[in-house]
């Protein structure tokens, strides 16, 4: 199936998200509104998107010393996503939105991933960072940076990291001090002057936009000069490239903010990666060195800030990695079909006189083709459940609000790392099922996976979401994450039970879930955070694994019961339901391997001495 | 561990290869010439092949139209190899060999992999062909051919695939026909004009020697005119790109071998790779169209000519494989040690106000540090096993040689594939050692994991391989050759059970032994092929993993051991130790998952209809 139907499948069918429309926020929308942004979508991304996802690639953006330069069509295709007003999508109609729910705006969204996913300057971070503004931003700050960068005139970064602190961020020494006596009274807000590097910041410099507004995290030093240990000194600024005033129009004076080199990197090459010098003076502004920046929210308050965004933007990591995945599917799937290549595996061996068949007749490359599928539209319908429930946070009832902002919270971890791992695989699988070929540039896969491998690296690492996962939610409020997720598994199992195709995925499912139960208690047994944690990865996966086979079961029950009503495409659901076969049959049994060293506290890593390596 | 500290180990201490200079063959070798030639080998990759290994990597080879360019350190490093005489080290003395052991000769070309896997051609390449002459020409063939590739006066191809004819060589249609009336005549072999197009076709063209040798497989059409189908149709010829005299001198005349394109790939980038055309008449050669040949051995043996060397070329396919995943821990280890980050996980959390530590000190980083050890040194453990055992094939007593042959032949899918598959993985996890710099070009780790994903594909893709171990190798001889393997696992596990650090092991991998002989009688339970099959890659890489899990168990004894010695290197065996230990607890218990679906015979991607996708 095509990613736009599995994706109307899991929007209407199985998420039933016209049901939105019976709230206030969502009252003018219905499926013709919804399925109007995804058609658009879906042409403007393979209009303007797909067609240059290899040129950006092979061009990648340079630096000459003084503007970043990128292909003409990806700036084309920036200014075509800008105009297609897809920056707002989710913002309210006052600010020039379409108050679209989240869940459909990325499914939208996903189409431009699928396309080019370093084509036109990444549009997510540009809103994600509006998004922030809308949040925690004054007024005034909303009006002249956020409006701006809903409206494409502005684009957006993160600057979080920097060289010598990425998943630390507590180490991070970008000073911020206050710019003049008067520095409490400008109207855009507290005005500092900022001193540091920024690492690994993606459209850190270009020209796709009038204006670049950078959000960074800095520490105001202390009336000792010194800067406050650990997260709790990290405060947030806005830093635009250029100066504007009140109005929202650039003053024409450039602040102190200098690119000091691109990133040149293994994949994601359309978007240019920069390491940016904040006031170390070679642009002086207003007299002095120092990047004039503007408080947002309170000193001291910046991750917490800049964390509010963090459950969409991981869900929106995972989402990319998933259609890195799905292209991949779609493009082996379709080699697959028309390479012919061997003979049937018949009883009596193969038979040389006969006509050669397509591989896709062959079992392995069934199974590679079902894998990619299992994983990628699996990881699909979490990311899609993800945003269902930010949409639930945003307008549900308050109790339901409440539960989907704790299983948020919990499935968040998984959403991010899970397709980073699973559909980087399924991309490998998409070059296997090409053979030589997938090996060479001439095929788009071997670009997917390439892409693909960051996303275990940004947004928090493995690594760190695993601690997350193990460290934080599941023991947040005494557990009560955790069991909130049981119930909704268990609720799941109970409706397989009834139906009898299902009932023994039902049952494995139930296992692995007890299984996880007991690791999860087993590792915190001692209490001890460096025995507890010492294989948070294995644990983590074999989660994932758990959360991603519910899903598919809850899917599948979707399918199966579809299958009995009239007009439904049987093919479609017959698919469904044997990715969920695969998932289980293939997948599921890995749970155990990874959760034994979680279940027994296993030292072998943890006590590996550096010597011995 | 450095490789050569542990390649040290395997050879002397686990695989004891000094006692080979008992054998007449080796009688002139002894430790200090195995050093020497390693030491050698050490020298020469760390000066003319690690240097230049990112300059192949970003200047490609390419074609003028005429002739294709190399960068020139890669044509120094290529003349550096051919003048060591590693080309011919393990040949007789009487051919300008050194008579080294197969084992040696490859731990010590393992330098060169490890340095530069895309440097100067790809001697190995040239070997092998040679080897294959020595093997199946005829005498003057070996002569002007093979010992020439020697010394490195011309260099080897194997040409094999074609654009419609990868994994199935039965439906190669190169056509081979008599040369003219006195065909049979000519000293150099029966003379015939070969005509078609050779796919993937490393060192297909190229100026490093005076002249290229392509072995090419075609066929020799029946009196209908037709090529027989099946592989029973394939010959062997010798085509060079410019003839040569009965002396080896080249005649100045061109072959009709023309190059029609190089292919670009992900990685390997180093080697031209290329599509040739036989006979098209671009280079007409004595009055006509059509590329001379001259037959090797006899017609319709070609296939099993050219798999006369397929064992030792898959040998070196996973050595190559495990050499870039060793790379890859080299480096990551290196960054691990020295890239300060974060802080100790106390029993209350983490202190800001210390210093940060090296991330080595974290135990996910210390698991995927310790992974790729287990994994790349276990590989590499089971490739110089392999080896060795060519040498007992070569010059062991009959009986010794004739267990060694039917142990080469079971082991040799999985030492392709397991290095192919584990070491990829390895070079992914050295990626992520190094965060955001692993996805930068300013590291070599990317393109390691680029270069590796190569290995799984060509000499067999991982599931050629698989339908070799589950359809062939592990049913031949009624089963004899699994019999022999599990005997030798056995008197491991046997030993194992006397020592009590290691008998838990022990118990483990007799357990995954007996899973693996259950899982194969289920598979073939209905003696249908297709049903035996369908999961022959999950069954393969439960088997590389309980092979991967007999061998570190055999070197931990030899470390074991090793700890009671006086002099020993207790750190490094404590290493060894600590690797076998990460791999039973953390990787053996995945054979479980994967043999589920071979026990049972799985149906879920056989029955897969198309239309489900």
């Amino acid at each position: 199936m095509s990613y736009r139907q599995t994706a109307d499948f899991l929007l209407y069918d199985w998420l039933h998200v016209e049901t939105l429309q019976q709230r206030a926020r969502f009252a003018e929308h219905n499926r013709e509104t919804f399925d109007a942004v995804l058609d658009m979508c879906e042409k403007l991304a393979a209009d303007k998107f797909a067609p240059v996802n290899r040129l950006v690639d092979t061009e990648e953006p340079w630096f000459d010393g003084e503007k970043v330069h990128v292909p003409e069509a990806s700036v084309a295709a920036a200014r075509a996503y800008a105009e297609s007003g897809m920056l707002a999508a989710a913002q309210d109609y006052e600010v020039g939105g379409m108050q679209l729910p989240c869940v459909v705006e990325m499914a939208a969204h996903a189409f431009f991933s699928k396309a080019g996913i370093g084509v036109g300057g990444a549009g997510m971070l540009t809103s994600g960072n509006a998004n922030l503004l809308m949040a925690h931003g004054s007024e005034l700050q909303r009006e002249v940076f956020a409006k701006n960068e809903f409206a494409g005139r502005f684009f957006g970064t993160m600057c979080l990291s920097e060289p010598q602190a990425g998943s630390s961020l507590s180490d991070i020494v970008t000073r911020a001090t206050p710019d003049g006596d008067d520095f409490e009274r400008d109207p855009l807000g507290p005005r500092y002057r900022l001193r540091g590097n920024k690492m690994w910041i993606s459209n850190g410099e270009h020209e796709l936009a009038e204006n670049i507004v950078h959000p960074v995290l800095a520490k105001i030093p202390g009336p000792d000069g010194k800067l406050v240990p650990g997260t709790r000194g990290i405060s947030l600024f806005i830093v635009p490239k250029k100066l504007v005033d009140t109005d929202g129009q650039l003053t024409g004076e450039r602040n102190d903010v200098a690119l000091a080199g691109l990133n040149h990197k293994l994949g994601y090459r359309g978007i240019p990666n920069t390491l940016l010098n904040f006031g170390e003076g070679k642009y002086p502004v207003r007299g002095s060195a120092g990047a004039i920046g503007y408080l947002v929210g309170k000193p001291g308050e910046g991750l917490r800030c800049m964390f509010h965004m963090m459950n969409e933007a991981r869900i929106a990591v995972g989402l990319g990695a998933t259609m890195l995945g799905y292209a991949g599917y779609e493009a082996s799937l379709d080699y697959a079909k028309n390479r012919p290549q061997g003979r049937p595996m018949g009883p009596g061996g193969k038979d040389a006189t006969q006509p050669q068949i397509p591989i896709i007749r062959h079992a392995d490359v069934r199974r590679m083709l079902l894998a990619q599928k299992s994983w990628c539209e699996g990881a699909l319908a979490l990311e899609l459940y993800c945003a269902r429930l930010v949409d639930e946070q945003h307008t549900g009832a308050p109790d339901d609000a409440a539960q989907a902002a704790m299983l948020l919270e919990m499935l968040t971890p998984i959403a991010k790392s899970w397709p980073s791992e699973w559909c980087l695989e399924a991309n490998s699988l998409a070059i296997q099922v090409h053979g030589g070929y997938g090996y060479t540039r001439d095929f788009p896969v071997e670009q997917y996976w390439r892409d693909n491998r960051l996303n275990m690296i940004h947004e928090g690492t493995h690594g760190i979401q695993a601690l997350d996962l193990l460290g934080r939610k599941v023991v947040m409020d005494g557990g009560k994450g955790l069991q909130l997720l049981a119930s909704r598994i268990n609720a799941t199992i109970e409706r397989a039970m009834r139906v009898p195709e299902l009932a023994g995925f039902g049952n494995e499912l139930a296992a692995a879930l007890a299984e996880v139960g007991r690791a999860t208690k087993a590792a915190w047994a001692t209490g001890n955070p460096e025995e507890a944690l010492a294989n948070a990865v294995p644990y983590l996966q074999a989660f994932g694994h758990t959360v991603i086979a519910w899903i598919w079961l809850d899917v599948a029950l979707c399918a199966q019961a579809g299958l009995s009503q009239s007009g439904a495409d049987e093919a479609a659901l017959r698919g469904k339901l044997a990715a969920c076969r695969f998932f289980f049959r293939h997948d599921l049994p890995k749970v155990a391997a990874w959760l034994r060293v979680v279940a027994s506290r296993d030292d072998t890593c943890r006590t590996m001495d550096e010597a011995w390596f």
